[in-house]
């Protein structure tokens, strides 16, 4: 497999301009330009933020690929996609909803031909690197999610039989779960799964409008079996929520089977090159093996048998919604920072001094305070997703060997942080693309597709704020378990992530002074203390209403505001930590450690400054001191202003990848839009509009005259 | 005029089912169904909402159109709008860019027809009314920038030239300032406009790329005349930016004229049905009578006369972002309230007590967060433009008399608060949306392109951070003025809107118990006290970093992150103080000032709460305090639940205006999803895709094996 890259490699770099630009220190930058001419001149605006380096910005796009291997593998493979016209995205900008789903499917198609060729397995890194070139901008991306499902809830058979089908397209498959009528709250779906003993099936139906499934991918018009979940009903009983295989199109013409009517469900705000979908089932029969049971089975009697307990069926989600941190929401606001803090040193607007020319917008300092936060927070949840990743891991194989004891936590913590991720993500997203201005809202900068893209994230695998309070739930039960056992019981016995709960910390904070706040153990402490301090206060809330003979429900949903808060500030307290950990393993690259370290002391000054009454509310920090945060804060801006454009190369984004005419690596934004623009096909077509209605119009009066 | 409707109001009626809803006082409500054959019915989960009111909507509704004779005039023109198919928006989320460009002319044909035939005059509340159930989705529209232009730069005798040119569409007209390099900063733009005395011309030229003026709309594809701003040079100096009469297109067969190049800059985040284009001018001869010349004149020689101040050039800019808020954005921010609010008391999600139904979602805290915030937002707003509206109705007649005395405030005020209103509304319209869950990501749900849309208003008609500064500095000059003169003196300088920067008030807040936070006087004072102590905050860091010797321009770029901070508490100091004193005057409408109230007191504390912090900073609140605003907050949510349907029916939006398969007034909403989603052209149209892609795709392992 390595050879065939190989051997292909040469060939290919003579079709991208992949020439090695110099960095000072000494080692390669990778670039693939856009083909355009004036893309042969590096633009002297952007050429001399590369002059001066205080870091070596490929070792740190190394760390970021997790070894210079990997980043020369990326590379190479890059280098195929980017060589190949059938997965260039220039065109996306132009296209109809119709337009972006063939593409979508076509990107696929030839994605999987190269995959046959060159061997690319299933889940190899060829081909998330190859997906990463793509920007996702590909169709049926469900069989991933219906492989996952299969393989944590179906039986050693059942993977052994569709799996294989599956990874090489011989079914197209999609997931299908979500109803018109019930989305989050899976207890509430309404298909039902009757199991009928007489023929060995399993009766899938749809008994309202509501119970139409909708929004799966692939479903609208590409997908021949879809995993549906469905209430289970056996011998007449109500088992909560199983998976079936339900074959949906013909193999043999694509038609919908019988009993299935399905369709696409039109527009959205993006995500055009996927065909989310919906699906009735009319009385549509199943065999009994087709139910996965792994966790669950029916024997042919009707007898239903519970190998798990019921969060089991909660796995694959989990699963998911760890992998999208990575693979989906983060890379979007990484891109945005690219494109807006590139631009923002062309851009020039506004003179800082009479005598001088207008100034990079980079260095005003509004600028540096919308995006550098964003920046840190992009690095920040890098090794935040790396880290609950890490942990997924540890869990999985105990999982899987029914050991559920990790899955309360790391429920509770993918859950929360999936919030957490997706929603600064989009919020930092859409701010990077304000910040870019008028030229912010053409399509062609790339960012109105990447903030309608990833705003998405804040629903699907779970609404942020069901998420949040699922975190909640776990975090008002560790603490209640931390107060009702003895301190050395529950230090052994807490979770890890919440350990802290009983750490005893110092009421006030100690800093004297503004570098103070860049000590990394103080504002981790600092967000602690915060954290704690909201647990607690959820708790006490919790419990006065409690007391009061309020209800249990009653009293969890008056107080979910509040536990909100507190959800929010121990995420933030774990990104934190997660950030200053990684910082700590850097000691052997203290060049690259120290432009981290900046992104990360601003990363945590920037929370406490916007989240400021939490960390005075109990004189934890006084006035006086959050004015040195505010220092600190504001001395750090110009101090990355320097490595800004370091820090967004060493993402190490192809041009093609970003596919914005204001982000490329050479800085030509002016002609790159301009040029762009032409190609419109509001341009090239003639506009009847005018003798229709311009001309009409134009001359109304005048026959009146 | 009057007559014609009347006539017309009959058959009218036929068409559209306005069948008079009896709401608890007796008024009838306006009600405009979709045709479609479910909304016969109104689902008994929103009808139970209506059922007790606690307040006449009807007089809501006549108090939010400023009478009610408005309303009765608003609902005729929507009934004539509604009532011809060339308005109906229904196909809007399935169209092309060219084809909503072709339906946005379209629409402005008809609607100018209409005008013709009903005698709808320029301004006229009829043509306002006309546009608002047409929902702003209308082509041609910079003729009233145009106009206001005109009217404020223009001589008597251009106005009397061109403004009827432009009512009646004898020339199609667009405003050219933006330019592909530059925005916001106008002192930058590059288009140069050099007279010759020779002929009495204007050269008009575009030196660079990065001058092609860039961004305005109407110009791609269908204007003959542009307003273009350009740096007037004469007798060799230059004069700054004046703006110039230049014909673009032919008025025969619309071709570009000699010079001119043009063309469409192509797709964008939303407003598609507008062509935003782009010019180019090589060397463009106009005649002298083309410069508007009301406050400065070039005569036949060369000599130029300067009439007026600087700022008289950005008078009309101010008229534009003053008519925004009520005509743009504000109505955006309802809409979505109308849609996610209706959608919460139809979507049901989780049981609150094991043995209930599941919940409609407004009765979950965390919904009610969400959203009544963003009610309350959209009311103070609507309170707050007519203020500023007020404001500068008072200071146009002087300054139109070339008096500028008021034009500081009412630039600063009119800047720091457009700047506010498209922040908050974009905020609160994407939590609008995502607070619909999947469903708001439907295009169909209208909330996708109501987001997409508002948020453009963040840039356009001067960027908000840009704006805030402006504001900031009439706060610090206002500041330093107030502290150089002895009080009284000042006390009677000071504009009105910072004549609070002298009042003497309390070093804490005398709160004792959550209900003293209900007080409009006490909230109002805590927002006065926090926005003086940030804007002295801000003149102080100002004052210390010039007493240290940096230049004046640098040591303000040091401090504008705190500058922002201050103009953003300055703002929601004025917001709330409009919207206590809007509620002063309805002391006749008991009911409605109740219901109003609590979205005052929500607003006013939501504000102390996303920002406790800025409150708590030098102790005018404890810890304690903030907790008592926190219980008075959440106990309003419960209150404002029972009004939260009524209050939105009270913006009295039409279904179609609305155009939201989530928020019509039927609450038919899965029906209505369902059946829209079937129309989508993904689902008329084959799947080319299957035989070129997914078919060879299925067969592609088979050949293999």
């Amino acid at each position: 497999m390595e050879r065939k890259i190989t051997n292909k490699r040469k060939e290919l770099y003579l079709y991208s301009d992949t020439r090695p630009i110099q960095d000072g220190m000494g080692s390669p930058v990778h670039r693939v330009s856009m083909g355009d001419t004036w893309s042969r001149q590096v633009h002297p605006d952007i050429e001399s933020e590369r002059c001066r380096q205080s870091f070596d910005v490929e070792r740190l796009t190394n760390i970021l690929d997790g070894g210079a291997q990997n980043t020369a593998l990326r590379r190479e493979v890059e280098s195929i996609i980017h060589s190949d016209p059938e997965f260039s995205l220039k065109e996306n900008y132009f296209m109809s909803q119709s337009e972006r789903y063939e593409a979508g499917v076509r990107r696929r198609f030839h994605v999987q031909m190269l995959a046959q060729r060159l061997g690319w397995l299933e889940n190899s890194c060829e081909l998330r690197y190859a997906y990463r070139a793509i920007s996702g901008d590909l169709g049926l991306g469900l069989h991933s999610i219906f492989l996952k499902a299969l393989r944590n809830l179906g039986s050693e058979e059942q993977i052994a039989k569709w799996a294989p089908l599956c990874e090489k397209f011989q079914i197209i498959t999609t997931y299908a779960q979500t109803e018109l009528g019930h989305g989050t709250y899976l207890q509430g779906l309404e298909t039902e799964a009757t199991y009928d003993a007489d023929t060995q099936e399993f009766v899938i139906h749809s008994p309202t409008l509501t119970a139409t499934k909708w929004w799966p991918g692939d479903l609208g018009r590409s997908a021949t079996h879809a995993l549906v979940q469905a209430q289970l009903i056996c011998s007449g009983a109500q088992q909560g929520m199983h998976a079936f295989i339900v074959p949906i199109r013909s193999l043999q013409d694509h038609t919908p089977l019988p009993g299935i009517t399905i369709g696409d469900i039109g527009p959205k705000m993006d995500l055009e090159h996927m065909d989310n979908g919906f699906l009735q089932l009319d009385h549509v029969r199943v065999p009994r093996e087709n139910m996965l049971s792994r966790f669950a089975q029916v024997l042919p009697d009707g007898t239903y048998i519970k190998l798990g307990t019921a969060q089991s069926n909660y796995f694959s989600m989990v699963e998911t919604r760890v992998n999208m941190l990575s693979n989906e929401i983060l890379p979007v606001l990484q891109k945005a920072c690219v494109i807006a803090i590139r631009y923002s040193v062309l851009r020039r607007q506004s003179k800082l001094r009479p005598s001088d020319l207008e100034a990079k917008i980079l260095d005003h300092q509004t600028q540096q305070q919308k995006l550098f936060p964003q920046l840190a927070t992009a690095y920040a949840f890098h090794f935040l997703a790396n880290s609950i990743l890490e942990f997924f891991h540890d869990s999985y194989s105990a999982i899987l060997d029914r050991d559920f004891s990790l899955l309360p936590e790391l429920h509770a913590l993918s859950s929360g942080i999936k919030a957490m991720v997706s929603d600064f993500c989009i919020q930092g997203t859409e701010l990077c693309r304000r910040a870019c201005g008028g030229h912010g809202y053409s399509s062609l900068s790339g960012l109105p597709s990447l903030v309608t893209r990833v705003t998405a994230s804040c629903t699907y695998e779970g609404e942020n704020t069901v998420l949040y309070l699922q975190m909640a739930r776990f975090l008002v039960k560790s603490y209640m378990q931390a107060q009702a056992s003895p301190v050395s019981t529950s230090q052994r016995s807490l979770p890890k992530s919440v350990a802290y709960l009983i750490t005893p910390g110092l009421d006030r904070c100690p800093a004297q002074r503004a570098a103070d706040f860049l000590h990394p153990e103080l504002y981790t402490m600092a967000w602690a203390h915060v954290a704690v301090r909201l647990i607690k206060d959820s708790v006490h809330h919790l419990q006065t209403l409690l007391q009061s003979g309020a209800d249990k429900h009653e009293a969890w949903n008056q107080t979910t505001v509040i536990h909100l808060q507190a959800a929010k500030a121990h995420s933030y307290y774990v990104s934190v930590k997660s950030f200053t950990e990684a910082l700590e393993k850097l000691e052997d690259e203290p060049a690259v450690q120290q432009a981290l370290k900046r992104l990360c002391d601003l990363y945590a000054l920037h929370g406490i400054l916007s989240n400021a009454g939490d960390f005075l509310h109990d004189g934890f920090l006084s006035g006086a001191q959050v004015d040195m945060v505010r220092t600190a804060y504001l001395d750090l801006l110009p101090l990355i202003r320097k490595d800004a454009i370091l820090l967004t190369d060493a993402f190490d984004f192809t041009d093609q990848c970003l596919n914005s005419a204001l982000g490329c690596y050479d800085g030509n934004v002016y002609e790159r839009l301009f040029h762009w623009a032409q190609k419109s096909p509001t341009n090239a077509q003639g506009n009847p509009a005018y003798e229709k209605y311009i001309r009409p119009l134009l001359q109304s009066w005048r026959s009146k005259l």
